[in-house]
């Protein structure tokens, strides 16, 4: 393991200072609890707030989209684990507007637990009412929707929320709205190569040097199998039909395409695996309405990458075209 | 080496058809020549042209920074090898609207050479007028100006130009300011892991398990030291020492930070450096007027990263708060 770090014990708050301290304009802590990041822009329009969270080790996830047009405010993990209920409580304290705040975080068990505990705390202790749309793109994860894992696609769905918010509807119709983007979305990745926990120094998963994993989840959770090294047209042809097989996407859709590196793939290996995701789209006159290509959810330094696809009618034609304006992630 | 391509020999033109597929509203393939790239988005208020590129490998260097407030067009060179005469030649005459172009580019041999003949081709076959800005910010590569190396910095001198050209200045004008923001800028950089070149395999560079390199540069040109991995806090000062005592930067100045990831380098560890460049401006009362955190200018999958400052006086504000809409830059 190599890592330009301090102390290993202090990487999450120290990566928080520098993230504060690279966006003031943007963001600011929480009052109420250091692993709680607040907004400060917001659409004068938007009645209901998104809170987004998860663990740490996915910079610019979470963090960095919390801004205009996307969430109001992030609860932070450890690496890879949960934010505890306190610092969403938090977050859901400082955010709400008196309309309901709108939770995304990913289908995960620490996940479900503490988000979970902090809408009952929320409910009863604050009276704020919370609902949640649950991320769960990963068709390598699971036959079944419920059991799925949520990986890149959660950017997706955080964009069409804080647009529905933006828009001004209420808790019910962005709730409505984050869940069809979820329900329109899949994803599926690609491991190389392994990150490290700067705790342990140990490496997330381990692959031989000519061998990828397909299907592997973006904490290293295994996939569907390990084989040699594929060409990224192979490769991305495996990943397509995973995902198209789910019949969602059909001749004649518009889809948003967004191809998102875990960390050490490089640029220009995303944009050739772009480049095949297109041909295959192409062939089937499935037609991109938008593309994302770059390093939106990753896995600290673990080389990688994953595909989405979301589906798109004329409504959340209308939230992808919303400007945003976060840190990370700008929309004119 | 593991990579995510087809054949190494394609991979450019690879990536320019992944990168045109992925951004179809900002970007096309020049009528003239296959590694000439010519941005869609101009501010009608712009007379003067501004012209960037360089190798491959770098990525979204260069060719992410071409739309409106940035380049107007930009040649592809292999990687890490300039582009030779014709390609520049080409983007040259597509992007002219007969007030001149500025090329912007680094103080390489192989750039040197190719767009100054360029620059000849163009004066004398097309009558277009063409001069120069040459980023020579790392601090590390030489104690002579004319002998430094250009890095990330480059990514500023091209806000400022594009935002000077949008101005409606005149070359001379465009040029004078780019210039401005190239004598005000230093860098210095930190090499953890090497890229391996997709034709033959090879390490950009050798170091052991638990070394890192001072001041290397972003092909993989040997720095100042090689030593023992230090932390994140260590590091920097180092850096900043070098830096700093250039006598660009001082107290009560307002400056733009950049801290630029090669490619392997976790988004974390960069927030966690950007603290560190924090404290010792804050230190110094030196006032950070912006911050840019994030892969803008890589060497591939390397790992490691640089530090740029900036200094501004009113005019450079004005260019860097002036919008920016580039697929991988953006700024409202």
């Amino acid at each position: 393991m190599k890592k330009m770090i301090n102390n290993p014990d202090n990487v999450i708050d120290e990566l928080m200072s520098g993230y504060v301290a690279a966006y003031p304009e943007y963001i600011r802590r929480s009052e109420l609890h250091q692993r709680a990041l607040i907004g400060k822009k917001r659409n004068p329009q938007r009645k209901v707030s998104v809170l987004i969270g998860g663990g740490s080790g996915h910079e610019p996830g979470f963090l960095g989209y919390v801004g205009q047009g996307m969430a109001d405010g992030v609860a932070v993990g450890n690496i890879f684990a949960s934010p505890s209920p306190i610092p969403i409580q938090a977050v859901t304290r400082e955010i709400d507007q008196g309309h309901g705040v709108l939770y995304i975080y990913g289908n995960y068990a620490g996940d479900l637990m503490n988000f979970e505990m902090a809408s009952e705390m929320t409910e009863i202790e604050d009276e704020i009412t919370t609902v949640a749309v649950i991320g769960n793109d990963d068709v390598a994860s699971s036959k079944t929707l419920d059991d799925r894992r949520g990986i890149a696609g959660e950017l997706l769905v955080y964009k069409v929320a804080g647009a529905a918010a933006d828009f001004g509807h209420d808790l019910a119709e962005v709730r409505r709205l984050a869940q069809l983007a979820n329900d329109n979305t899949r994803s599926m990745g690609i491991g190389l190569s392994p990150c490290y926990l700067p705790q342990t120094g140990k490496p997330s998963f381990d692959l031989e040097d000519n061998e990828m994993e397909i299907g592997l989840g973006h904490h290293g959770e295994p996939g569907i199998e390990k084989t040699t090294i594929r060409t990224a047209q192979e490769t991305v042809k495996v990943i397509m039909q995973n995902i198209l097989k789910e019949n969602i996407y059909q001749e004649n859709d518009d889809v948003v395409v967004l191809v998102n590196g875990l960390g050490a793939t490089s640029q220009m290996e995303l944009y050739i695996i772009n480049k095949e995701v297109n041909a295959i789209l192409n062939e089937r006159n499935i037609n991109v309405y938008k593309t994302y290509v770059g390093n939106f959810i990753t896995s600290m330094e673990m080389g990688g990458f994953s595909v989405t696809l979301m589906k798109l009618d004329e409504t959340l034609k209308g939230c992808i075209d919303h400007a945003v304006d976060c840190p990370n992630f700008k929309e004119v």
